[in-house]
């Protein structure tokens, strides 16, 4: 399986290697994946609704380089296990609930911090065009530029019910209706106000100049937007966008949309076709420069001196685990109701294709496991040591080993770090895996003074603005373009 | 005209006042009421877009033990000025636009001070009440109660065509469709969790009791909402209700949920009917006790070491105002399109009642100047020293003298002072006026350590929690108290 790629890129050249992209990934909720684990002595996770928690994370980052400190979000409760319609579980472990808003966090971080990006998840299926633009608007102002966007539809029901809809809207509609609230956004964004209109004439008192500032006259299927959009130009007009579907819609989707995209898999080589799609259907499709999309795999690292030590700590942390409140996420993730099974079924012979799929995945990612029986305690085990995704174990010689696997067979360009606890994982991170990666080459200098507080596209992309071949681009009103054209009707 | 209420609360008992409301009034955008203004060297109001001119404030204000810092809203541009649908003069004198979203500050602002209330304007009408509640309570939990919520119905034309509707919805509709809402978020924060369900029980690892907690099944005319509220009890529960009616409508709301209100006149004896009507009619209609409404009056002050030197600077000020802002101020307030009359018109002559009916008002502020002509020019400069609201121009003395008519007369409880310059015209009270307000007995007196950070409904009722009398605390699940019962339809 160690297939090596050292063609693409030069990945594997020393001491020229391309810098990891290194995210964190945390919730603003008590438990992100990993249900009981708020008790563990290095998580603090149950401090979430005190700001000085989120500063002090913030700060640890900046101070090791991450680039991104990533929230993502949920609208509803887990609702199908020992359901339907009840979050009784969910309450009782905290799992992923309650949970506040991720947005509200931004601007006291990025005051706190100086390079550090600020990925949060926001969905546009229960929230309007011309209101989201506002709030991103003024995230970038507030953050300079250093704000990105996680573009979701939303995929729980119970987000659906207290948002007044009997059921969701139907999924593949989710992403077209998405579609058009991304073009309305852009052309807000982009298009509404040239780059040089706010003057702020002290002469003549003028603070903008109402000839570069223009409606926008949305009419599509799902939205009216006369515009103008109601804030000035920010630092980087439409934020960096973040995107992370998995079904054929949701790669659609990021293949025209993102600049950065999450991919989930348990093997690099599993993941490597859903890169190349997004990559191929990008430059095919929508005519994008496939290194405009950086592909962030999401990852969960328990990691200490030894590979032994490593796997006492892997033990000591499930020790503190919910069980139950990690078959509540799995009920979420996948609409399956563990409940009705007994707590002896071995899952790998179940009657359900869905849940012995999903075993089939997680046993590949350990050799000889396809054996073992798949009991409910060991799904949930999977599950709190980083959700559904990626794992490794073990001293930092053996985790960054496998992360250069993801690099070289996987074609990603860094990684989303799932955090087991909080700021555990990540100072687990920094003492035993940032040195060795470094040492072998894979991350970013030190950044030098003068390029302190880059925008969140000029640390992934290099560039403040959207790129030439994004479909936003066709919006931007440059000080010495033209001024964009709307269609006025997008149906 | 300066009759004495000496009987009602012992007013004027020297060492016996009761202590005045302070708010400090602005708006996230270049000019709240005084286009033009922004180019002034006491006027910072320009760098809205940077996070450090609020915190500045915030400190600047709580250093000087203002109760509040009131952030107003506004969701499209003002457009009938040389309209309809005209954007442009708000857009060149930057009044009132552009405007970023106000809630993005206040988490910053909170940590940066110790006691100050920061008070928010939210609208209803574009908004849904899950969402919403989920915002307040996150603001509630990172400001550790701080919060105030302005409840408004949004009255501009932009803001609806920008939110997809062809026009507005009618005026009384929208409050019926407010009330709703707050039904719909009172039993969210006060009754879908009890008191004590987070138990973050170390043993067994249960996060909260899913027992105490509830869904509300609220299903009314506008919105359907099961629950439960995603977001865990916050110091407050229900944030500190402002609001700021003048309709019938609106002061009838207000007479049922406000815990403050915003009320604006010329005259404390224009003012006092007002006054009165909205605390009977709370007391008559809706069973509350008027002293739980606090009422806070709108004005702004001119204030210098004497009379002649606040004219002095009156003049200096509005040597940087904008004509043409302030008269787009006034056709989004009216509905009246200034440019359709010339230059040299006198208002008072015009044949328009709503012009003049407006006119005379301002002209009873100043004895005699009912001979004066009102010219576009002097309209305009009346908006730029403080809006639509009452002004007051002297040395501290005539400024206190003037306030201890509003207080007397007017009966209101406090003010919210408008921002002429930010942070000029605080920096102004703090140096005039405040004083002699302390000389004469109407400042609360310094906090006391143990008494610092109160809640916002601490500092205003004495209480962290609603009163037994407002109409969300039916919904309020005490940990002693019975679990509260939810109407299954509203309508």
């Amino acid at each position: 399986m160690a297939q090596q790629n050292t063609s693409s890129a030069g990945r594997l050249r020393p001491n020229n290697r391309k810098p990891l992209i290194l995210n964190a990934a945390v919730m603003n909720t008590p438990s992100h994946v990993s249900p009981g684990l708020w008790r563990h002595p290095t998580n603090h996770s149950a401090e979430y609704t005190n700001l000085k928690y989120w500063t002090d994370l913030a700060q640890r980052l900046d101070d090791a380089n991450f680039h991104t400190l990533f929230i993502t979000d949920s609208l509803g409760s887990f609702d199908v296990y020992k359901g339907p319609h009840n979050a009784g579980p969910a309450i009782e472990s905290g799992a992923q609930f309650p949970i506040n808003d991720p947005l509200l966090l931004v601007p006291s971080m990025a005051a706190a911090t100086t390079n550090l990006v600020f990925g949060v998840t926001a969905s546009v299926t229960y929230d309007h065009p011309y209101s989201l633009a506002r709030r991103f608007s003024t995230l970038d102002h507030l953050t300079n530029g250093r704000v990105a966007w996680n573009v979701v539809t939303s995929f729980l029901t119970s987000a659906a019910r207290n948002h007044g809809l009997e059921e969701q809207i139907e999924h593949d509609e989710r992403y077209r209706r998405a579609d058009e609230f991304l073009d309305v956004t852009y052309k807000l964004w982009e298009g509404s106000w040239r780059d040089d209109a706010v003057t702020k004439n002290i002469q003549s008192g003028q603070y903008a100049n109402s000839d570069l500032v223009q409606e926008i006259h949305h009419r599509g299927k799902y939205f009216k937007v006369p515009g103008p959009h109601v804030c000035e130009p920010s630092p980087q007009r439409t934020p960096f966008i973040f995107q992370a579907g998995s079904s054929k819609a949701g790669k659609d989707f990021a293949a025209k949309h993102a600049e950065a995209v999450f991919v989930g898999s348990q093997l690099p080589e599993l993941v490597r076709p859903t890169v190349d799609a997004i990559k191929s259907t990008a430059q095919e499709k929508y005519g994008r420069d496939p290194n405009h999309i950086k592909v962030v795999v999401s990852i969960s690292v328990i990691v200490a001196e030894t590979d032994e030590a490593a796997t006492r700590k892997r033990d000591e942390l499930l020790s503190y685990g919910n069980i139950e409140g990690a078959l509540t996420l799995f009920g979420g993730w996948t609409g399956i109701d563990m409940s009705k099974y007994s707590d002896d079924e071995d899952f790998r012979f179940v009657n359900d294709y869905a849940i012995r799929s999903v075993l089939d995945k997680w046993s590949s990612t350990v050799p000889g496991s396809e054996n073992l029986p798949w009991s409910k305690k060991r799904i949930a085990e999977y599950i709190m040591l980083g959700g559904y995704g990626a794992k490794v174990t073990g001293s930092p010689e053996t985790v960054v080993n496998e992360l250069e696997r993801w690099i070289e067979i996987g074609g990603v360009d860094g990684f989303n770090f799932g955090s087991i606890t909080v700021p555990g994982t990540f100072d687990d991170l920094i003492k035993f895996v940032l040195p060795v990666l470094k040492e072998r080459g894979w991350l970013r200098a030190d950044i030098e003074k003068d390029k302190e507080g880059a925008t969140a596209r000029e640390v992934f992309l290099g560039t403040p603005r959207l790129t030439e071949d994004h479909p936003g681009h066709r919006y931007t009103w440059a000080r010495d373009g033209d001024r964009p054209v709307f269609p006025s009707n997008t149906e």
